[in-house]
């Protein structure tokens, strides 16, 4: 079994491409397990870090066929589609976030259905498909309706998908992911940044800036069930997800407040003095233009499942991160 | 004020520039009446019949990004944009659907966000961007799922309209048309041809064919009301219209039982005669998929108005078109 991903690279893509080389085989479109037999990552820069023979690290513009082309072959049975511009960069360069949101995902798609095999894509969608006047609890047939390009890039992208596989050339599968918290590393150009910072970077002894009110509330994954549900979502019976093949994955609904609670929690006082409040106008309305309440029933009676609280979110970042709180 | 009509060789382009001609002016976004000094319609094939010095017929492939920046200036301050693949078509040639109605559209927004002058733009949506499980009666915030392709086509073009309006780069109206009958003339690729075949060719002596069951319900619109409503789409207030830019129009819900009692109403039993009933699994599937009623609150808040029975959408086609039922 070959295996495409696309952000192989990013933090997602690197996270995912270990869990795949230690699991080193997926469950095949007949619930069977299949041995991977190579892991191609692709991305604008290497993917580093990796000295298994499986990995091959491709560098390239996925928004150009040809670096399509070279990736995707009748071998490449199963695609995660990670690549992407991030919601405040897509809002701050209309053309690029085209480009790769919306542009690279058809060709994708394209690709493969010029190749006529008929691969497993699943390709990872967002909160911010939503939006405007919004139901109380969201729910996976609640209406797009998104008040950003990114999520405009999202919902058409999910739209693709759904046709690609009601028409045979693929079997899509789209997850839309919560926030996910707590991302390692630097912030980034993401409206949601602050989601992780505001954990990261007090455990550090850092200070952190929370740009929104503590009344936000906010729907977030760990990195750690991010990862078994993308695997989940992959190895899902094609059967059992029908004609609607999005599910909003079973993230937690907490408040920033909720948040800082369950940091004291785990780290203590200390820690959180340390996040600074900074209301930035930018951010709150794009954030606040998100729903904060999920039905995540279709996802969890198909079996993918999240964390219970987010104190547990916590841990499993100091856990994996092998962080040591100061 | 200079406007466009793309597919302005068609039957609703050709029928919308002869009301804008007798009209003369148009409200421009103030409310204030403007002259329409120059009307473009552009099509594959030279729209003839008008013998208007303010008419300018373009011949070009709408897909060519040389095409559009020819017909789209500075000063065209308002485009209808109607050229579309039809539904049967997108199905049987995806690729030509795909560049026809979803590329198209985009490149037309394009050239608009490129020339920087903000017109407003009206764009034809439908149906068929309706499917799956529904509500029993669909509304205007009714979530999207296409089952076509033609379906999907379609809400990647509303979705991209409405984000070049939240943007600023036009200030666009998609207003989601039902099955327009009674059309003149002969059959098309569309899935709902018969739904003016079946009351056109018995009121011509001809024999029509019925592809669905008398039960199938659909939601009607005649050729003179979406006239109308495309000029009141136009001329609606950008405030009162808010960020949702979708419309349903008002139609009325009929079955093809209830759409042949109104022909035998109103042109008598040995015309009715004259319906052949084969069903067709193919059209079935594709016109069972779309819903059949509707609330269109909004759109008639808006102003926006359609027939109050299906005779009288066959009175209408009787005297607009000069018919003599045999």
């Amino acid at each position: 079994m070959k295996v495409l991903i696309t952000g192989g690279a990013g933090f997602l893509g690197q996270r995912l491409a270990r869990e795949l080389l230690a699991r080193g085989e997926l469950k095949g479109p007949d619930g069977q397990p299949q041995k991977i037999t190579e892991l191609v990552l692709l991305d604008v820069v290497a993917a580093s870090g990796f000295s298994d023979s499986r990995v091959r690290a491709e560098v390239g513009d996925i928004a150009e066929r040809s670096v399509l082309e070279r990736v995707i072959d009748e071998r490449t049975s199963v695609i995660f589609h990670l690549a992407a511009i991030v919601s405040g960069q897509a809002e701050a360069d209309f053309e690029l976030g085209m480009r790769i949101n919306l542009d690279a995902s058809r060709l994708l798609l394209e690709t493969c259905r010029l190749r006529g095999h008929r691969p497993r894509v699943v390709f990872t969608s967002s909160v911010a498909v939503y939006g405007g006047d919004m139901p109380d609890v969201v729910r996976n047939d609640t209406a797009l309706n998104p008040q950003s390009s990114y999520g405009t890039q999202k919902a058409i992208a999910e739209l693709l998908l759904n046709d690609y596989t009601r028409r045979g050339f693929v079997d899509g599968r789209v997850l839309r992911l919560p926030t996910i918290s707590v991302r390692p590393g630097k912030p980034n150009a993401a409206a949601s940044s602050f989601a992780s910072g505001i954990i990261r970077e007090p455990l550090n002894g850092e200070a952190a800036v929370c740009p929104v009110t503590g009344g936000t509330r906010l729907w977030l994954l760990s990195p750690r069930q991010a990862i078994a549900c993308l695997i989940a979502g992959l190895e899902l019976d094609a059967a059992a997800l029908g004609h609607q093949r999005a599910l909003n994955l079973p993230g937690i609904s907490v408040s920033v407040d909720e948040m800082v609670a369950a940091l004291r929690e785990v780290a203590g006082e200390a820690v959180v003095k340390r996040i600074q409040w900074q209301p930035d106008p930018r951010i709150e309305k794009i954030v606040g233009s998100w729903p904060g309440r999920w039905d995540t029933t279709r996802a969890e009676q198909l079996g993918l499942s999240g964390e219970k609280s987010f104190a547990d979110v916590i841990r499993s970042y100091i856990e994996d991160e092998h962080i040591q709180p100061v």
